[in-house]
Parts: C-alpha cells; structure tokens; sequence
C-alpha cells in the first residue's frame, strides 16, 4: 500500500461516471420556465402550483413563537404528537377518518411524501401505472428508484373533459406492476374521479395486488356546484387493509408551497418502515416548522375557504377569456386550479411558454413538462386574485389575437 | 369494465406486500433508545449528536425575519443565490476551494445530502465500501436503493486509537463496488484519517474508478495541539476532476440539528443533475431556512469556536472520569464529539443503553447502532456544557462501580 498518489488522469466527462438513472432524469420543465423567467419585472407568474398570498400571519407566528422559545433540537422522526393529533382530527371531521395519529407521518412535503411511498412500494425494475398528463414527479420519483412509470393516457372530450377509461388502466397491468398512481383532483388537467371511477381503480388493484398511492391534495378545490365541496375520495370507499397510500401537503390549501411540509396517511401497521424510511432521508422535520402546522390546521378553515373561492373566481375568469379567442381548445376543470388547454397553430409548448415570458410577460407551464399527453397545451394556474388573473388572461388573450 | 367493488379479501399483512428493502430496513438503534428514554425527568440525553445548546438567536431572527417578510413561496430548488454564495465564501475561507457558488446545492439536512449523493453514485445491486462502526444512516440509504453495503472493519489499538487499514479497504473492492463513503472525523469511533490515509483512498478511488462520498461535517471539531484547527480534508489533495461528493449540514457547527439544513459539494458539471435529485425527493427548502444558514455562515464564527472548546473540554472530562474505572475500554478521540467505548461485564450493549437510562438517567447509545465491530462499544456525546458532562460522568462512573 503506498501513500504516493497514483497519477491522476481527468476523466473526459464526470457524467459519463454517475448513475444512468440520475443521469436520464428529465429536468422539469416547470424548473426551466420559471428559471427564464424569475425576476422579470411585472410578468405575472402561473406557472407554478401556487398563489399569490403568502402563509397567513397566524400560522408563520406559531413557527416564530417555537423557534424563539428553542425548539431547534433533533425530534420525532415521525412528527411532534401534537402535529400527527391535529392532522387525525383534521381528517376525522373532513372524511370522517378514524381519528388515530398513528395513521399519519410527518414529512418534509408532498413530494417527500411520494417518494417515501414509491421507495415503500416499487423496486428497480417494476412498474408503475399513471394516468396521464400527470404532474412529472411522480414518474421522476419512481425513475430514481429505477423503476418504470407506464403511462395510462386520460381520455379527453369536450363534454365531459379529461376522463379516465378503467380498462385502458386494467389493460396496462402487467407481472411487473406494483402501483397505480392517482391523482384526483389532478394536476395539470383538473380531472376530479368520480366515485365510480375510485371505485374502478380500487377493483384493479385488489384484483392484482397492487398498490394505490393516491394524492389528493387538491381535494377541496372542487367546483361542483351544491356539493359538499370535498371531492370524492379512495376515504369513501376503502377497506381498512386496502393497500392505499395516501400523500398530503400543506402547501396549497394553507399558502404554504415554500415550507416544505406534508404528511403520508397509512395503515398504522406500516408505521415503523415508514419511520425508516423518513430516517433515512431527512431525519424529520423540524419543530418550529411543525407548530406551524398545527396552526393551519386547528385555525386556518377560513382562510382555505378564501382560497378556494378565489381559484373558483379564478378559473371562471380564465374560462371566460379564453372562450373568446378561436384559437383555444379547453373544458372548464371541474377541480384543482389549472387551466389545461391546447392552442391552434402552436405546435411547441414549450417554445411558446417561453415566447409568453418574452411577449406577454405572463409565465405558463408547458404541458410538455407533464409527460406524454401534455404536449398539446400548456398550463396556467387560476388560485390568485381576481385582478391578477384578469390582467393574465387579458394579455394571454391578446397575445393570441396578434 | 365494472363500477361494483369486487368482494374485498383482507390480507393477512400489509408488510408482506413492502418493498423486501424498505421492509428489511433497521430500526434506527440510537432512536429507539431516544423514544425509550424521551422525556424522562431529569435524564441527561447524550444519545444524539446534538448538544445542549439551543441555535443562537442571530440564525434564528433571520429565519423570523424572512418568514415575516412572507418568503414563504417556492424558491430556487438548488438554494436561494445568497446562500449558495455564503457557502462558497466559507469553503474558500476554510479550506481554499474556488469560490464558485455552481459547487454547491442546498439540501435538506447532511441526511438528505448522503441520500441524493447515493442516488447520483450507486444503483440496486451495486456496492458502496463503509470503514466501520460507522453512523449506520449512510448504509441504510444504500440499502433503501437496492445497493449493499459492504463494510470495512477499522482496525483498533489502545495506542493510535481506531485506525483505517488501507490493504483491507482495497482488498474489499469488487467489480460491483461504486462508492467509497468516508466520513472523517468520525461518528462514532473519533476517527480523524490522516492525509496520508486520505490520499491513500483517494488513489484506491481512482484506481479502481470509484466515487468517493466524503462525510467532513466534524472538520472542525479537531483536537490536535497547536495545529490548524481543521482535520485532514480530501479538499487538501484532490485534482477538479476527480469524483469526490462532499455531504454537509449546518446541525453540529451552529447548533441547528433540528432544522434539517445542509449542502452538496460537486464540481459544477453534476449541477444539473443534482438539481434534479433535489426536485424529485423534496424540491427545495424553505427560503426563510436559508436565511438562517447565511447568518450562520456569515457571522457564526465566535460560536462554532465556542462549540469548539466546549467538545474539547467535554472530551477531556469524560476521559478523566472514564480512566478512573477499570472497567472501560477507550481511547481518547482526536475528532468528532463522541467517546466510543466498551464495559467489561457488559455483553449486550442495547441493554445496557437501556439500564442506562433507568438506572442511571443518562442517556448514551448502544454501539449495536453503529454496524460490524460496534457491538462491543456505548457510544457519549459530549457537545456539553462542563456541568452536564461531568455530572453525567459521574452518574456513569458511579454506575459502573457499583
């Protein structure tokens, strides 16, 4: 053994040493839009799954109490007691979920939170079924694990929008799959499952073994009119052993996009290779981000309402500008809060989401960044102000009309 | 295709339809002795690598000031620009890197930082080489990816302390082998490699074509007399292009473990790509967390150097106290902040971690933790103050002789 160091010889790229799977991943398309466009002076940015309102005063303060009284220790891996109690009652009155906080694991955001799912679920080498166009994550999260996402086209008429056809789904099972992904009400389509439809899946996966996780964190911006104003949910109809997977955030409903906090909602049996699992990534989230939490949800059922009457403004406005150019293709979402539509003699999304920034000063998502499908549109999110999405669709539609 | 649910089979467990990975994974051994003794009245907790002292309020206000200046929207995934800068300019200060802040990405915790160096480095069915007893996280993210771990016993005497063997790492190569994970000074066993042993891995690394995944989040915390203060770093000897990922965290200078903050260090042409891991495990960190890490960097010196005398002192008190009983095995460690040693009498070190906090209301952790050639070992963190060191000496001392 000698302590020389052996010559050393540059390798002609440091790439060609990483990991084929880290190396393949797509760079969001989202990501790269809105590093073109950050910082534009008066552009108006929808390309992003979130609003204008920063966190409510009342939920930061509860992390600034904590931090200033030293709650800046190692914690629970799991969550603070205090944080999983208010998420179970939280659940309990909105779905009538038996209130237990063994259920529910805190994590470092819905993303986090597909992952730790993916990473308990799916191996290298197996598959997993998404409904597509789809928020390009899930598929992303299921690649670094080096497994396949297998995408399961949504199927789109005017009447009645995106919809999912449950034996395009069945026929895309193979030995190989291990989940089925959904997200309802989804991103970037506004797709809300009808329970029928929940219902269908939930037959498919039994049938197969197979997993479901399922990301309902658009669940209350539902827009049908007369209801209870949640939509329907994998809750509704499950079996205490069903093999679903919940993932959850706080960022939308509470304006919390930048936290970075979430939770995953399981079968307490699964409990400590959750705990693992949240062991070996982040460790836990910290304290004082978690008091924030509990603030959201024991106080913050008036400011989700604000929120999600002013996406239903939002949306209503876009639909109304939009239906006066010729040249879009669109169905009104009946959740979530993104306007997917398509736009006659544009054959590049991502071209003209960069164009818009440029011309229009308006930052969309091209649908490109949402897998196969999503290449015909482009993505614009409704959940701001009235005035703000008035001034957008305003020089969105006259953009057009040039 | 039917809507009626078929007829719902409970199955007999949940955990046999896991991942075997996920399934497989240890229960973190030092938190199961933290959730055994968490809260107990008057229990001195030297489990964790943590200290005593809660963040200082300068880090803590600029978080406070951030949030309440409502930076709580998405942010740059790969770190806010002021922080990446901070970094640059305190690794230049430190150890002469280049300031180039495309060197480094904010991550959430060291933790994080070992994850995404993994998923760049290693797939399922491939081998990363651990000198151990070893902080057992990085094996167990190797283990959530499918790879193995493969450890590489430290060599032991009473005069140099523990030691790496570098015939015995080579040897442990294999034509699966991918990573060779570092972390010096160490956790647990206060191995400090010295430069001659670091160059030694480094040409084992080249020669062999492996990545090296440096853990140097002890750095500072380095007792040698009258030298620079800062251990032996791969920062000393490496060329641009060799393939070294340095994994960070703010937890033990700045006393910030709870906030789960930390960097990669990469040679900017893997950006990119670790942009990306970033994006799909938990998109980013909050911003206002950032704004603490540039306080911290910026004008934390006087305080890391305070926690730097105080280990120092810490160290010395518990090994005065230790060589008083005939029943321990220690060497003195030259980094880190942990004393790693063995009680003769004491086959089962998890249950004497356990009698521990019963009996003598201390809370230390079991050697079993820390992976091959630690079962024989307890393992103190003395980040303390005097008074909790030596009070928790001598209820240890005093124990032992009973």
């Amino acid at each position: 053994m000698s302590a020389e160091s052996a010559p050393f010889v540059p390798s002609p790229s440091l790439l060609d040493h990483i990991r084929p799977q880290a190396l393949s991943l797509p760079e969001s398309g989202i990501v790269e839009v809105m590093n073109y466009g950050r910082g534009r002076e008066g552009l108006i940015p929808l390309w992003a799954g979130e609003g204008d309102l920063p966190t409510p005063s009342f939920i930061s303060e509860a992390a600034t109490r904590s931090l200033a009284a030293g709650e800046t220790f190692y914690t629970w891996q799991r969550g603070i007691p205090e944080l999983r109690a208010a998420i179970a009652g939280y659940m309990h009155r909105l779905y009538g979920v038996t209130e237990d906080p063994e259920r529910y694991y805190v994590t470092g955001s819905g993303m986090q939170s597909i992952q730790i799912a993916l990473q308990l679920t799916l191996s290298a080498g197996e598959e997993i079924l998404i409904p597509s166009p789809s928020w390009p994550n899930a598929a992303a999260a299921a690649e670094v694990i080096g497994a396949r996402p297998v995408y399961v086209p949504f199927a789109f008429d005017e009447a009645r929008g995106f919809w999912l056809d449950l034996d395009r789904l069945e026929s895309a099972v193979t030995p190989r799959t291990r989940v089925i992904f959904i997200n309802s009400p989804a991103n970037p389509t506004g797709f809300v499952a009808p329970l029928d439809t929940l219902r269908g899946v939930l037959d498919i996966a039994r049938r197969h073994g197979l997993w479901i996780v399922a990301d309902e964190i658009y669940g209350r911006f539902f827009f049908e009119e007369g209801g209870s104003g949640l939509a329907p949910s994998f809750h509704d109809i499950m079996e205490p052993e069903d093999r679903i997977l919940f993932v959850q955030t706080f960022s939308k409903n509470w304006a919390m996009t930048g936290w970075r906090l979430g939770w995953i909602e399981a079968h307490p049996a699964l409990g400590p290779v959750l705990e693992n699992l949240i062991q070996y990534s982040t460790s836990g989230v910290a304290a004082f981000m978690q008091r924030a939490g509990v603030a959201a949800l024991e106080r913050g059922e008036s400011f989700v309402a604000h929120q999600i009457e002013r996406a239903r403004r939002g949306r209503d406005i876009v639909a109304a500008g939009l239906s006066t150019s010729n040249r879009v293709r669109f169905a009104s979402p009946p959740g979530a809060f993104y306007m997917f539509f398509g736009v006659d003699g544009e054959a590049d999304m991502r071209a003209l989401a960069l164009k818009l920034v440029d011309e229009a000063n308006i930052g969309l998502a091209p649908g490109t960044a949402f897998g196969p499908g999503g290449e015909n549109y482009i993505r614009m999110c409704f959940a701001r102000g009235e005035a703000q999405i008035s001034e957008a669709t305003a020089r969105l539609v006259g953009w057009l009309k040039r």
